[in-house]
């Protein structure tokens, strides 16, 4: 009896709860639990207070102004930018009236949804619309949802406060329409397993905890069809790899995961049972993790793929994914750091929370960049990216080799290519996109023709390119359907070493590419080995192009300078952007120094007589003066198989104030392959003082096979994938 | 009898002090009274304490490696940087001497004394001398006197605490015989005007002073014949013009500067009567400031002629120099951040002043930069430098304009080139000089020859080359005999000009430049205004190039683009080391824009269809990559007379995190003449709600000549060199 009493009481609790949990607004981004401890809060913790007032003063300026609701007109101009404005004052003004109670705020939200429900049943498609997700108020699909992200939000906070007759309006005039428009009229999108179905989701999804529509919420969950085949679910199993690693590479993981963040908050908040954090292995905090370890310590993201180079994590999308992390999943403090320079923090609980640990926590220590490899494909089974890491923060090298699947339309056809920063800065580049994004007379501001003849073709990277074509033809819907695979992967604390390989770029050449990254106590900064062995089926020519950051300084080739008159190195796949400056024949092994910033680089690479090196520049065939002009140095070889092997080094020092310029000369003089087959590669390196040999395996991984090499009577014995050995 | 008592006491009394003055050792950069207050001092302020420890450090750890004293043999190499290592340990050996009076540091200077003393009776000239300045220690006597600078301060130092036989040997084998290399065997470099001979007549008069040997001093102070004709009092007269500008420009102020503080210093100390630092109205204060007025706020020294950009005021030269001026001229806080920056201080009782004051001001203010003109040339007849600032330090807007003398052998031939920084960083550029210093592979670290091939001829600067000649021909001993003039400089809050003229450059040829710094409400940073003036005997090819930095966004002339096939724009004269990259036709006023850093930038030149638009970079004829390979624009007529008005609009923002690009196009559309004769030039500006009007006078100087000028019916009238009338 007691008993059943008991289980009464208990039952009723949780019927309570739950009821409370459905009834108390706001509850997608901030319940009304998190409303009013901000509110107590205000004054109390400076990162919160700054943005919070910053919020006050957007909000108090824009009540000092009429509301203009605009006719879409144009796609990146006036009436485009204020539905845009328009969005961010509805979710901030609403935000602000659930801390403050203050109607002036409910008003000004009400005022402009009922212009927009007044303006949204007289919209045809957007007059600058050209793709099949035309929208309405934008040009795009993708910023409709955007707006909706942002407007559900607002309507939320509001919404008890509204009349009845006021919500009939708002939601039958323009919050059921637009949901109609989304999952029906735009089910393609919706139900698309890509970032913009992300966004479409998120905005159907909030949309529909802010009207209590479960239809609506289980569409956004699982598809217009609730079959799973689509929708946020479905999207969290696809998109990242088990790593986390999101398939369109950094750049775009750092826009996608805003939404994934956003509606995971509004799930987390209304339909607790989801466990959506940590669904999937905790994929949300995988993903989240992942994009920061492909930042670099500057914390610019590495410009793989299409990219901007200047984007960073101090971007919002990141603001907000780092602030519901930090409050989802423990409180991570060595995430701190990063809200530090951020300067920032969402408003809404978790925000709060980052503040108050940047309140309690003065001094915090340094983000935990380490090296890491990130595999590819929603089963991690089409290659991935992998970064070697080595010296702290405020110093530190980082080689990353990427050998993933193609990554959408955004790829870049540049299967095992590599980069290389140092000092804060790049130093074997990756071009990333060509585009001014937003400056409108570049192209409006979008994409621009040389990214595709350019940026995405395998010459602007730093691998190989097979007789001047781009790997896979350069066509995507090849590429797609193929990717790199890992080989092996190893990191200890003196010598870290990854390999991986891919067999399609062309029909007829098996490519594997290992790069170590050596920690010796002879040698101030990490040495770096790069072991590209190409086997083809017949002769071909083999172009490895280092694209080096900073100027000149000394090289042992005898080359001849093209510098009274200068042609093009190629006329297609790339090699039409490339100025032919310098060319020249190896006689022995290659080496060419440079200097950028204080510290001068050496790549020392195996060659001989048969070698040649070219010296280019990027900006040929470039009529509108849209490429940067920077410089490579490439090695080329006619052969039916060859291993290009490398040393970078990174030596000596400048400084421009007190004029001291030391080591400018590197102690690496020879690399050199002494054997390689289909069982290994051996690989000698030679210099001042130094001597070391590389053995690589190269057949099926292993970490435990024996492998002998006899090479002119010498036998180079180990055992597993690799083995470094120091004399 | 009181009197004469009193007069006795008195007479002892100066007598007594000095006595003192000329007993008490040590005596030349810090005094025994300056040594017991360091002594106190000790812990209590940070920025002394760090430079304190950190030369504890550098002698304890020379203390425990054995003294080396080489055979000299390179220029470079050990046995060079060995040498300068020496005379910086045995100073500061001294220096820690005076402070503790620890018998382990006296020993090792005068241990290290004794070897010189044993080496330099046995050395011949140095085995790398090329000039006839070949020193015996060191390749050129130029670093033999740094090192005497030095060891005639270690000396004093332990004087007292030598025995006299040491103090006999040490000065019969090296200090007397240096003195007679100096001012007998190396008489001319001894007495010449210029940084060398400073150099020389410091590192003689300190060991004058050392040696209390009046003879020596007298000589470095008058010259060698004593007659005034040469030493250290005719330099101040004749190397700085009277507001304190240094001929050969800011890159070589900052080398020259650092004797002239240290021997004055030690003359203060020693012969006090002589008021050093108050002679010819204060020229070291003047020289002080003059060179700080010739950095931008980052720091950097403006780069005119030979110059490496790098160099700031954070150099070792600067740190003295600034500690000197502090110590001498009345405490000038507005020095003390700049002393912040420079993170540390002299060791001397100087720097402790600098420390003192830091420790007192934690909260400094920046360093007042402001619009200045210095005159060029000992009466300050020979031209000058203009330079017009807007905005504080934190986003400061420099113009610089050069019409001063040649600058002796590191001038270059740019007479009327302008300068323009913004975001602390350079927007129009001067190339500089071409070296890579102390690099060793780049010719030694000595200046390339494309220095004197390119940085140095007119086509490499901001300024009109006719007939593709430089200016002078490109003659040193034409460019030595003359200097433009400056026409008038005037400076008010919301309107900055200067204007100045040049005749000799070629013959037949005159040009008169005027640059306007216009604040503007309706601009959110300053309009400059420039407006060139060329009148020659006939007609002539004048170039006019801006060397943009930053990237081409947009312009609308009409050119073809040299993008599949490139030659050089010429043969000679720095033309051989342009790309021509596109060429095309004016329709109307020229517009360019570029985008750097978070700005746009536009110059919009008053242009016809008889004016030709080149598009350059800066890399041909360079087979050694000793070039940056920078772009440029050129505007070309071929006229007799034609007047270049243009202007240069800072616009818009640009942010690559949050992809923000707002105002890419500058609001002013037109620059046009719309009339230029012998009396007057009249401009007209005009765009987007902007219409103005610059009238400048081209006849003589005058604040109060009335002006009248008819055009088209109009008439214009204003009184004064300038007027700019806004509508």
């Amino acid at each position: 009896m007691m008993n059943a009493i008991f289980k009464g009481v208990a039952l009723l609790c949780v019927v309570f709860a739950f009821a409370q949990a459905q009834q108390s607004r706001p509850n997608l981004i901030i319940s009304a639990d998190e409303a009013r401890s901000i509110k107590q809060a205000v004054g109390k913790y400076p990162y919160f207070d700054r943005a919070y007032e910053e919020a006050k003063r957007n909000i108090e300026d824009a009540l000092s102004r009429p509301i203009d609701v605009p006719l879409p007109k144009d796609a990146g101009g006036y009436t485009h930018e204020k539905h845009k404005q328009n969005y961010r004052e509805m979710q901030l003004a609403g935000f602000l009236f659930s801390v403050t109670n203050d109607a002036r705020y409910a008003t000004f939200v009400r005022d402009m949804l009922m212009r927009y429900a007044e303006l949204y049943p007289t919209l045809p498609n957007h007059p600058m619309g050209s793709s099949e997700a035309v929208g309405k108020i934008f040009w795009q699909t993708l910023n409709e949802s955007v707006w909706l992200v942002h407007v559900a939000q607002a309507y939320d906070c509001v919404y008890d406060w509204l009349t009845p007759s006021d919500r009939e309006k708002i939601e039958s005039k323009l919050l059921r329409p637009m949901a109609h428009f989304f999952t029906v009229e735009h089910v393609r999108e919706h139900d698309r397993i890509h970032n913009h179905g992300t966004w479409t989701v998120a905005a159907t999804g909030m949309l529909g905890f802010a009207l209590r529509d479960n239809d609506l919420i289980d569409k956004a969950l699982y598809g217009t069809k609730k079959n799973k085949q689509g929708g946020f679910i479905r999207q969290l199993d696809l998109l990242f790899s088990p790593d986390g690693y999101y398939t369109e590479g950094p750049y775009y993981t750092r826009y996608a995961i805003m939404p994934f963040f956003l509606f995971a908050q509004a799930i987390q908040n209304n339909r607790p049972a989801l466990k959506i954090f940590e669904y999937r292995n905790q994929i949300l905090k995988k993903a989240f993790y992942a994009a920061l370890q492909q930042t670099y310590t500057n914390g610019c993201f590495i410009p793989i793929n299409d990219a901007l180079k200047e984007m960073s994590f101090l971007a919002n999308e990141i603001v907000i994914a780092l602030n519901i992390a930090y409050a989802q999943y423990g409180g991570d403090n060595s995430l701190l750091s990063i809200a530090k320079k951020q300067k920032t923090v969402m408003l809404s609980g978790a925000g709060l929370k980052v503040a108050e640990g940047l309140a309690a926590h003065p001094i915090v220590a340094d983000f935990n960049w380490h090296s890491i490899e990130l595999t590819d494909g929603p089963q991690g089974d089409k290659g991935g990216v992998g970064i070697l890491r080595s010296g702290n923060s405020a110093d530190q090298s980082l080689v990353l080799m990427k050998y993933s699947a193609h990554g959408e339309s955004h790829g870049h056809f540049d299967k095992l290519t590599i980069l290389y920063s140092d000092q804060g800065r790049e130093i074997l580049q990756d071009y990333g996109a060509v585009r001014f994004i937003n400056v409108e007379p570049k192209n409006g501001g979008r994409y621009l023709p040389e990214t595709s003849s350019w940026a995405r073709q395998t010459i602007a990277h730093n691998t190989v390119t097979v007789d001047g074509i781009s790997h896979y033809q350069g066509k995507i819907d090849i590429a797609e359907k193929q990717h790199a695979d890992r080989h092996f992967f190893s990191v200890t604390d003196s010598f870290q070493i990854m390999s991986a390989r891919v067999a399609g770029t062309y029909l007829g050449v098996e490519m594997q590419r290992t790069v170590a990254l050596v920690n010796d106590n002879s040698f101030k900064k990490p040495v770096i080995i790069d072991v590209f062995r190409v086997v083809s089926d017949k002769v071909r020519q083999l172009d490895l192009p280092f694209y080096y950051l900073g100027h000149l300084i000394t090289t042992n080739v005898k080359y001849t300078a093209n510098d009274k008159q200068r042609t093009t190195l190629g006329k297609s796949n790339g090699y039409q952007h490339l100025w032919l400056e310098g060319e020249g024949k190896a006689s022995g092994p290659v080496k060419v120094t440079w200097l950028n910033g204080s510290r001068y680089y050496s790549v020392v690479s195996s060659a001989d007589s048969s070698t040649s090196v070219l010296f280019t520049r990027i900006g040929a065939g470039d009529p509108n003066f849209n490429l940067r002009n920077e410089p490579a140095f490439m090695l080329r070889e006619k052969a039916a198989s060859h291993v290009f092997a490398s040393v970078i080094e990174t030596h000596g020092s400048f400084d421009g104030v007190t004029e001291l310029a030391l080591g400018s000369s590197g102690r690496i003089d020879a690399v050199s392959v002494l054997a390689s087959n289909a069982e290994a590669s051996v690989i000698e390196i030679s210099g001042k003082d130094v001597r070391w040999i590389l053995m690589i395996a190269n057949g099926p991984s292993s970490g435990t096979a024996k492998h002998t090499m006899s090479i002119n009577g010498a036998e180079y014995s180990w055992t597993g994938n690799y083995s470094l050995k120091r004399f």
